[in-house]
């Protein structure tokens, strides 16, 4: 496979990062026909939608609620335990354990970065983060609450979130499953995740990136990945767009490959819109942070990186790739890991004196 | 009930505060003989053990094996998820839940302050905050690891942790259970909350308590609580001391509420130490952040601590209390809640584009 003149893409990526570009002189000039737009640095910032203006308290609630596990039924399960902020922003599942070790259906996507794409879960189902979060409550294998209200009345009887959603949305009785995810997505807006060597790099910084991950990087552009892992977040999201890049896949269901890790048992999109024409279609997911979310794919049934490589270069593009080739690419996906803001642990309110839990069983008999 | 002279007892309690006593002038004699070492502040920092020296980075990677979910079996269960650091460093259970769903015998202790007591456990079996690291990760209820080498073999894997282990323990393939709880130590040593109201109070701050939380102080001597809940921790602990008092719950079982909460159906210390002079004896468990760490006993059967007073009282002092008379001990001991903290999220370190938790099965089949 032909790599290319790494240093010509590196000017052209450098020209047409839209983002964040920094001024840079003495540069040759480029022919910027091929990749104009490919490469794109990430936001340092997101913006929140007027339904819901982004304020510190709120983001402030909203992380509380995020590590609250009291929002599910067994008073163990928070956001944060299948998108572990502490890590990938996912759980290294193939899929999460719920309340009472119910395991769900399909691999935890990441938080980080989430608010970078138009719509959420791995169908697409949700077009907010805010509407999305609504989901998990009450999904059996997830925090597997009755209903919202039951979520409601517990978050309600603690005397401290009462005050905090009274001063945060400025009413009383204002602890609502609609404030409640309001307050998580304005926290999850503020999970983004700048700086990678990549962004650096586009941004100018041309010894940010190896020359093994300069070769992956046009390779990935060559052999096809940019045309749908596109944009800021690899994810064919644009900036400011209302809209989300759903693909088939696998594309190619013959592929050994498809056998071996099941790929072709979900069908992603069509659960969501019962359209024939959405079967096996699913959101193109983000690349940024890749290296830390093993394993891989809507099923988490592939673990190393290399191999989910090897996959989509035979399943969506029909192209076999050498060991070289493919590390060339894992090489470059780790420039895409960024900069993790460093994040404060939560005080998560009391009920000074009462049980928050009133519903679950003592434990009868000792050890 | 008499309930005394409340300024008497603060002065009292303010010249026999045996620890970070500030010097206080122009306070009138005192008589000390009744309650001289009854009432002290709590530490604001623990002692580390010649065998354990506390070291930044000791605690700093001990910090991030307290947080991290792989040390369990499923990757779902962390030593926060039972000793939650953000709220009364419990889970606000009953009994805690651990891999598969699974259900422990007994109520999580709070790991704040826990460094206070000479010995771990409810039934006192572990002699240190290290050897008791090592007991929930191979609990089958908790983080069911079939054998500590199963966590090891875990943590080896990830090249982080082999760097960070490395330069804590000064030497190669240090990546083993016993530094793994050294770490895990001496974090917990760090979780102490000093400056309560209470502290603040015996330190000689008159205003910090109200007259109701000094009534409720003084009953709380008066009817004999402190012959067991006594030292900074009111745990029986005395600072220094490498022993811990041990008293029999319930000691008149013959109470209505002893069966009411089934609270004699646990045989406690017995069945550590097979001594049947040990049969119903717990370690006396620290007030401290008591009003965060509902449900209340061994079981977490009782939610209100109002009742825990009245169970306390009744069963163990043959004392009935009035309603204002339990009230006010409760007032008191919201007294106890300590200045947590601030704690910066860990990053948990990642096998890049490698799985941790390979041996979980993948999901089958999409929603």
């Amino acid at each position: 496979m032909n790599i290319g003149p790494t240093p010509q893409l590196a000017l052209v990526a450098l020209a047409f990062a839209t983002i964040l570009i920094p001024s840079v002189s003495a540069q040759p000039p480029i022919d910027n026909s091929a990749t104009a737009g490919e490469w794109q640095a990430l936001p340092v910032k997101a913006e929140s939608p007027a339904a819901n203006p982004t304020t510190a308290e709120k983001v402030e609630l909203g992380k509380k609620l995020f590590f609250d596990p009291r929002l599910s039924l067994t008073g163990t399960v928070s956001c944060n335990s299948c998108h572990n902020l502490m890590e990938g922003g996912d759980d290294g599942r193939p899929s999460s354990m719920g309340v009472h070790g119910s395991i769900g259906p399909r691999n935890a996507p990441t938080v980080w970065n989430s608010v970078f794409q138009a719509s959420q879960f791995w169908d697409g189902r949700s077009p907010s983060l805010e509407d999305q979060a609504k989901g998990p409550i009450v999904a059996a294998p997830e925090m597997g609450m009755p209903a919202h209200e039951n979520a409601i009345k517990r978050i309600a009887a603690i005397p401290g979130y009462q005050t905090e959603f009274r001063d945060v949305f400025d009413s009383e009785n204002s602890v609502t499953i609609d404030n409640v995810v309001k307050a998580i997505a304005a926290f999850e807006r503020t999970l983004v995740t700048p700086n990678s060597a990549f962004d650096r790099f586009v941004q100018g910084d041309r010894s940010a990136l190896t020359d093994k991950q300069i070769r992956g990087m046009q390779l990935f552009s060559d052999i096809g990945c940019t045309e749908c892992h596109s944009g800021p977040a690899f994810n064919g999201w644009d900036v400011g767009s209302t809209t989300q890049t759903f693909e088939e896949f696998p594309r190619n269901a013959e592929s050994q490959l498809v056998g071996q890790y099941g790929l072709d048992r979900d069908l992603g999109r069509f659960a969501a819109t019962n359209r024939k024409s959405d079967k096996h279609y699913f959101k193109v997911p983000t690349l940024r942070n890749i290296s830390l979310t093993s394993p891989y794919f809507h099923n988490g049934a592939v673990a190393k990186l290399s191999d989910a490589v090897r996959v989509m270069s035979e399943t969506q593009l029909d192209t076999e790739l050498s060991n070289e080739e493919v590390e060339s690419i894992v090489d470059f996906f780790s420039a895409l890991d960024g900069e993790f803001p460093s994040i404060a642990l939560p005080r998560i309110p009391s009920r000074p004196g009462e049980s928050v839990l009133e519903d679950q069983e003592p434990a009868a008999v000792g050890e």
